[in-house]
């Protein structure tokens, strides 16, 4: 199987991730920070170290800032409904995914409104967009750092000028992005950062992170046991565990832990550049292919490692279909959790193919999976 | 290590556990339900199936009840806010956890308040208190099948028979229970079951599970890709989707799956029986020691395999200190994150040493335990 659906989950892991999460199952696994014996501090231990690695990645000054939780999309619906209340606004982008859509569109029932600005056909937002859209009751701006469906790139340094500026607050949904684009929190203005464990961060599925500025309160979503002040009936103050109610994901961490320590030692940038001229090679090639739409920009340096194609009036099902059936490859087809997305791009109709790389994919798959569409175009 | 910690989650796993987590990393891990391709596929495949075994083990005939959390706390979160709006009633016991207890109490500001009637000494409830607490508004039950702190165990079925009586809903916390007792969701009236897939159902960190009624509609806390009609900003009402936003913890669930697939195999019943013997076995053991205080009823067919002690005056947190670093036994002491369930018991002040027994633990290990109680309560 050559994988090439990345953007939805990372496959494979570095061995290290894979051999943490069964050195903790078999060798600590007891529960964090609920009781005092020999595993349960080793497992806390490898908990607030995990917190350090990921405060490293993004400048963080204190690992406590790190909070987790499940996945991106639980890490999205803390930040976002945890800061805004009644008669607030909140300014988004059209290519942002489901997982920041939905629960802004549910907050309009709540009497919080918002305004999605539009962002041009190649996915590329225009900044000044975000500050025309600020009104006297914005509280907050939500923007992704890349498009799931295009890989277009968010100048989220600049959003967070913006942010800063007019005193709102900027969440970076860097679901497509951390492990791989440089994150500075403090160069940046970015008051939090959602994103999954199990995407760049080369964690496992069951883990997410919510970074959350210090001195930033957020409401939470939900209560119980964090073995700290055991003896209140109301949630503790104290930060993370007043987000981190019940049993943490231990082995998932320990697991998260490692693919952060590996992109730290590999260091950010070869990452980056490894995806960049492996995005540029497939771009340079598809173009060869007569009768193919790529969207997007054609400058791997403006997008992230995500390519959305389609062949004439094909169905996108079908050509992810014969790319499995036929070939091997792992894709994703159809409309991609991202709606708007699609209309900005002019797919929502037909949907598209998306070839989304990853570190561990190489130039000889980048070419099967080119030959492969070169031979469906052909015969379509 | 003599591992009696079971109650913060069980450990070891059965070894079919850890080796259906590594072979999903390594062999299918993709995103179940985001994608066509034949890995994707599979995982999704792996996700029903472990549907389908749970909702054999609480006799529920629609595997797409179950809804899949992170952790039981995430579970009754979801459960409880869920099912309750302003100018509701809700009745619990004295006996919860704060994973119960702390949502209920946060519901108070908004205007849902709640009676939490007392436990006996020992922890047992007598369900006429149950009865006698339902107001006209009463919207919701919510009791623990057996207490974390002293194993008490709860007469659902009564419960149950009260809750439909009166048209109300009741949600079981099974925590302790689910996977070792039997729990039949039509014979006992139960509209929701929450339990933590990392301890009696044998899977990891980082799973829980939400049993919800067919038919019941219950409000959700966050909203997200959901892989289902992908081109709807708002949340789709399709089950489970509507409850399961964002990826999966797909190799957690694949190692839920053979731990329940685990249970299905031995027999809940003689899992049972061999708890509750252990535990009848530690009980007649600690009688005899001076200066040992067993909270709860010494009839183990009456409590979870949880034993709580106290020595004297000494603190619990020593206790457990001398047990871990002298004698590599793993207990946990304080306050088990219950402190009602504590004021009940008389052990506020002074916490309390909990022995959970599991599965895998034998009566070898108890006599060392006893042993060690023994000498310490002699040394102090």
């Amino acid at each position: 199987m050559i994988y090439l659906d990345n953007a939805a989950t990372t496959y494979p892991k570095p061995e290290q991730v894979y051999d943490s999460i069964m050195d903790c199952m078999k060798n600590y696994c007891a529960n964090p920070g609920r009781a005092g014996h020999k595993m349960a501090m080793r497992a806390a231990r490898e908990i607030y170290d995990a917190r350090e690695n990921i405060a490293k990645l993004f400048n963080i000054d204190n690992p406590m800032n790190i909070i987790f939780t499940n996945n991106a999309t639980d890490s999205l619906n803390l930040a976002i409904k945890g800061v805004v209340k009644e008669g607030d606004h909140i300014i988004t982008t059209s290519m942002e995914h489901n997982s920041v859509i939905r629960p802004i569109k549910s907050l309009e029932a709540r009497g919080i409104l918002n305004t999605i600005v539009n962002c041009d056909k190649e996915g590329f937002l225009d900044v000044n967009d975000i500050k025309n859209a600020i009104k006297p009751n914005t509280k907050l701006i939500v923007t992704t750092h890349a498009s799931n469906v295009v890989g277009t790139l968010v100048d989220i340094k600049a959003v967070g000028e913006i942010a800063k500026e007019n005193n709102i607050l900027y969440l970076v949904d860097a679901s497509q992005t951390a492990g791989v684009y440089s994150i500075d929190v403090k160069d940046m203005n970015v008051d939090m950062i959602a994103a999954p464990g199990h995407k760049c961060l080369l964690g496992p599925q069951g883990t997410g992170i919510l970074y959350i500025r210090e001195g930033l309160s957020v409401d939470i979503l939900k209560e119980g046991g964090t073995g700290s002040k055991s003896e209140d009936l109301f949630q503790p103050e104290i930060v993370p565990d007043r987000y981190e109610s019940g049993t943490h994901n231990t082995p998932g961490i320990a697991g998260l832990n490692e693919g952060v320590k590996f992109i730290l030692e590999k260091g950010i940038d070869d990452i980056r550049l490894h995806e960049e001229e492996l995005c540029q090679y497939m771009l340079d090639k598809l173009e060869e292919i007569p009768n193919i739409k790529i969207y997007g920009t054609k400058d791997s340096k403006k997008r992230a490692a995500v390519i959305a194609i389609n062949i004439g009036d094909m169905d996108s099902g079908e050509i992810t279909f014969i790319l499995d059936s036929e070939y091997d490859i792992a894709t994703r087809s159809g409309i991609h959790c991202a709606p708007l997305a699609h209309k900005t791009l002019g797919t929502l109709e037909q949907g598209a193919v998306r070839f989304s790389l990853g570190y561990f994919n190489t130039k000889e798959e980048i070419d099967k999976a080119v030959e492969a569409l070169k031979e469906i175009s052909k015969n379509n």
